[in-house]
């Protein structure tokens, strides 16, 4: 569940700067300042994270948001289901972060007239989006704005999709970051279907420091700030979905965006993201399914889209010391900047609108599928891999945990509600355990 | 669950140095030349590990090693326990490494005449020594084969006293590294009372090339090998034990030693070690008595031996993002090697001889406790905590996974049967589970 990348080297020092280069997590904003914290010898920003959640006054504050948006539009008042209303302030999770349990409710912004359209798409989303809508809707055509709805809707349209399958509601965090910013965390847990869904949105911004941005410098350019400062704006959406069928997969997705912006008002951006499948036993028409969806999004953009990104996935999600790769894979890429901000926006809107008909098919087609006591250990003992690599190998979780002040609960979302080690656990040969062991061990081309 | 250290810098260089320098693990004893590996830029010695465990014929190895160590001693045939006997080719784990489960069965090797101290002791371990038992008796004066014989004894008799109250057998894998040495590992997985209990013991030699030496040059000296190469020799025994029972704890104990020698024949070495207990409720008294016992074996040693070694402990095993210690603590010590080799060892003697009698009363006083399913979901929590620790905190862990080559299932051997994840878990406020959170958030002085 790795999201926002802090990468944008010189093209010489790419291979070296990687090295120490975090992959950063969306749904962990802190995680993509602590690469900043942690090289703190060099610099001298203020960028240490500081999150906290929003206490019950937060939400009033989204409902007057919207509002508030909805007079400027002197809308009239109208029934939406925003993240708001029975809001209670359940305590301080570190010394820097408190937070909220949000429940869906339904709030009056607006009825009889007609509504801009970010105002509109909000009313579907699960929470407020981080940034003001007044904001949002002031910078309509650009990329962030673009990129942050995009991050609501993608996390909105999934999670009613898995809620319209599991029957149960997801649990909404709202939580805020001192330096700028915040996100909004939406959990599933033992459910019907899912053992535990999380998708995640975060959008934080501030200032970098000119020593800090030439750490992170982009395509050989020297960044230059306003007094030593650049402003730097991030954001993407992430989820894990652990089911609790050993025949339903699980999948990851995760799309993300970076930008900073130099004194003479250039942007130096990227894009990065991906979506994967971790089965428990292998089904070729679902795998197919998955791969084809993808290769379909992909094709739109660029015929070598699919083929190298779907390797990429392949290397970055491999548990080194098993041999094995954590799941028979997807799509997965960084750094993304060009052709044009708009040819890469549109690729990774295609990708984020694929996330429901690449994995809700193959939810619903198990959703009765009968499983044997076996089944559901294999199952544990996969979920134990998985906990391997997110906690051994993922980049953003790594540095996420690294980072004093990180939204440990968010981070830590990820890993499954349960996992099981069997000591010397070799499944017989021939068996299907056997049998997705094999792939996972010789990644396949699922496509062609 | 970690162990060997291969600490040994100058004393000037000794914080830089540990920063890089891993906290192996002694029954992964490839971990401890995957530090040597992976710095192979300044090395140029042939370290890279080689395990494989041991074939059937290894057991009839086994065999004729007591047989030739009994016919030295020109002494007749008598029954004894050892693991070898039933042994089964399971298969390759790894490119490099095989493994065999080895069964419990007797085998005759001298019945009517007095065997020396050595050979009457091997009797009773798990399995041989994993040095030629001919040569032991050669060495029977030195620091090295009197470990050896101390962590075969430790190993032995944690798991006859872990069997008897289980009622289950220990499965004992032997295996063997390449480049000298090997190991065995010992496992009760799924059982009455524990749910997983590993002890593992490895013994590694070999040689360091002079640059590998340099790199862990010890208290100053400059190393000097013979035609640039220096002998070295490590071994220690390691346990964790995962109970089933929510009221009993987990406890982890790992002994180690070190020795590097020199052309002029001097000898570098040192100990390291410790046991913590990690339960999952305050039992005041529980954690008293594992104190005191640990208390009373270093005040055998040095008056400020158990201060000195608690709060090491209560460091080492911190979980930082979680802000919490992975348990109560207990004693950790590492480079231990004044004020001479004999006292040392004497020291870490009287403590691998507290394991049983810090921990089995612990496990028989609430060997029928009942407990509720919220108690249990609760361990499982505790659980994940333990996996978090293991996988991103533990240098040894850590060290060999990221180790060509390394015996993976005796690494993650330290990982429970089954644990969870629950988002948000946050026990009630007065709650048993919040007094125990209480002191891993501020761990206590139990005993004075």
């Amino acid at each position: 569940m790795a999201s926002l990348v802090l990468c944008g080297v010189s093209r010489s020092g790419r291979t070296a700067a990687r090295l120490f280069m975090p992959y950063c997590r969306s749904d962990v904003p802190n995680a993509m300042t602590s690469y900043f914290s942690l090289k703190k010898a060099h610099l001298t920003g203020t960028l240490l994270s500081r999150t906290r959640c929003f206490s019950h006054t937060t939400c009033r504050k989204f409902m007057s948001h919207l509002a508030k948006a909805n007079t400027q539009s002197g809308r009239s008042r109208k029934r939406m289901f925003i993240a708001a209303g029975a809001a209670i302030l359940a305590g301080y999770v570190t010394g820097v972060m408190h937070f909220l349990k949000a429940e869906m409710t339904s709030v009056s912004v607006g009825d009889d007239e007609e509504e801009d359209d970010i105002l509109q798409k909000c009313k579907g989303f699960m929470s407020m989006p981080v940034t003001d809508v007044k904001l949002l809707r002031q910078k309509k055509g650009e990329t962030s704005t673009r990129m942050e709805m995009l991050i609501m809707e993608t996390q909105a349209a999934f999670c009613r999709a898995l809620e319209e399958v599991d029957g149960g509601k997801f649990k909404v965090d709202r939580w805020e970051r001192d330096e700028g910013g915040g996100g909004v965390s939406c959990v599933l847990q033992d459910g019907e279907v899912f053992e535990k869904a999380g998708v995640n949105v975060s959008v934080v911004f501030g200032h970098l420091t000119e020593e800090a941005a030439k750490q992170m410098r982009s395509r050989g350019k020297t960044l230059k700030g306003v007094d030593g400062k650049l402003p730097f704006r991030a954001m993407g959406v992430s989820s894990v979905i652990h089911p609790k069928n050993p025949h339903i997969p699980t999948v990851h997705f995760n799309y993300r965006y970076f930008e900073i912006e130099e004194a003479d008002g250039s942007k130096q951006w990227w894009f990065g993201g991906g979506t994967d499948l971790t089965p428990v036993y292998i089904d070729q028409a679902d795998i197919v399914h998955f791969h084809s969806t993808l290769k379909e999004a992909c094709d739109k953009h660029h015929p070598k889209f699919y083929a190298k990104f779907k390797k990429w996935c392949d290397e970055y999600f491999f548990i080194r010391h098993r041999g094995e790769s954590r799941g028979i894979g997807g799509i997965f890429f960084d750094d993304l900047d060009s052709p044009s901000q708009k040819e890469v926006f549109a690729f990774v809107k295609s990708c984020a609108e694929t996330v429901v008909p690449c994995y809700l098919p193959i939810v619903r087609k198990h959703l009765n599928d009968t499983f044997t006591s076996q089944e559901k250990d294999w199952q544990q003992v996969r979920r134990g891999r998985y906990v391997e690599f997110n906690l051994v190998y993922d980049r953003g979780v790594k540095f996420g945990l690294a980072t004093p002040g990180s939204r440990i609960e968010s981070i830590l979302m990820s890993l499954p509600l349960t996992a099981r080690w069997e000591y010397m656990h070799e499944p017989p040969k021939g068996s299907r355990e056997a049998q997705i062991l094999e792939v996972l061990r010789n990644p396949k081309q699922w496509v062609s």
